[in-house]
């Protein structure tokens, strides 16, 4: 039983999101079902972690145990023909037993689209949070920065995240204009608390709107207070960019 | 009862086209639909031409007769707040009674997107034609050309087209690319037989695959005979980019 790393894209505009559910259209599930197509086995694809309904993926990391070995470009061809158009596994590979897509990845990147003092455009509504007022982005990558480093990320956990361990490491984390009127924010840490991109982008959103002030950034990682935190911005503008192992 | 004119943009992914029908979710159903609980009248939105289903407008034109005057800006935000967010009015103008959006349009330009020799994209199934293998566009561009000028269209009109008669004004015509990966094809004319600009891309597609040569396009418009066109193109494509008004 090899076991695979597989590398995937996907919209999930239309998904329930990653995780496995009874009668409703999620990416794992999915997966799973054309696997079992192609190879008539009922198996389990484990992630790197979960990503929530509407969320979408750039590279988002999973493993599977298979009952034969396939050349690569053969088995993405093979699992593509099975999948819907969006969803798009753009690599797999052999890996040691030892390899789990969620307990051996090291970094995870989010990133956040937004657009910002326009009119919303019908074709990214499902892409990008759009907003019609400008946004200042200095402010916004100010308070970006202050979570650079190892933090307790309560403020930022959304309730029913379970009882993991608070503390994360973030290694970067910056907003910039991709365009005249799309920012980007980008971070990377070791893991994510539940909906943890979402609510930092709903502060840098109450910053950069001038309705918050910077320091409310370092207020929220020093008292662990979620009543100070702005409301999670919503899932169609993030996107789990890449997930990477030892 | 004044007479507004209406520039709209949608993203036509979850309709059956601009054409109201019982029990399908349409452009033309949905604008009527936002109108009466705006206004509590059943009105008649009139569009420039149909789309079909999962074809885009950026600036598709119509016309309706509202009971009273209201200022375009409040009236395309009134609008949008009904509509839902994969249709948005532009623009609104009070035009005279005179004006038809289908019969004083003079011009119509369309665009279709093609991704091609690339991995298809989750994210712009929707919205390209994605195919796998490279395209001439110097060939393509060349039988693109031979549109140019008024012509007998019949060779790509799809049945059950109706019996308007099959002569069409072509004012441009051409192919390029507009990023690496991505070919634009942009068409003018006077007004289009129906899947008309799908049953060019689907030639200029058997041209530019070398499938079919160049002088195809000639004998199309010369012989009329529908049996030596390609399949039409798929919808996703599709773009009606303007509508001109004398």
């Amino acid at each position: 039983m090899p076991r695979y790393k597989l590398t995937l894209a996907y919209d999930g505009t239309c998904y329930h999101g990653w995780q496995r559910q009874v009668g409703k259209r999620t990416i794992q599930g999915t997966l799973e079902e054309a696997i079992l197509d192609l190879f008539g086995n009922r198996v389990k694809v484990v992630g790197s972690g979960r990503t929530d309904a509407r969320v979408h993926a750039l590279g988002q990391a999973a493993h599977v145990d298979l009952s034969l070995f396939i050349h690569s470009p053969d088995l993405c061809a093979a699992l593509n023909s099975r999948l819907p158009g969006d969803i798009r596994v753009r690599e797999t590979e052999v890996v040691p037993k030892t390899f789990h897509a969620r307990y051996s990845a090291v970094k995870r990147t989010y990133c956040y689209l937004i657009r910002a003092a326009v009119e919303p455009s019908p074709f990214l509504r499902n892409y990008t949070h759009q907003v019609r007022f400008p946004l200042d982005s200095d402010a916004m990558n100010k308070a970006a920065a202050i979570l650079v480093g190892t933090h307790d990320f309560s403020a930022f956990r959304s309730t029913g995240g379970g009882n993991t361990l608070p503390t994360r490491k973030v290694f970067n984390s910056e907003v910039f204009f991709i365009s005249r009127h799309t920012l980007c924010y980008f971070i990377t840490a070791d893991a994510f608390l539940r909906k943890m991109v979402r609510g930092i982008v709903g502060t840098l959103l109450e910053i950069g709107a001038g309705k918050a002030d910077v320091s409310v950034m370092s207020r929220l990682l020093n008292t662990g207070d979620r009543t100070l935190m702005a409301t999670v911005a919503p899932p169609q503008g993030l996107y789990l960019v890449a997930v990477s192992y030892a």
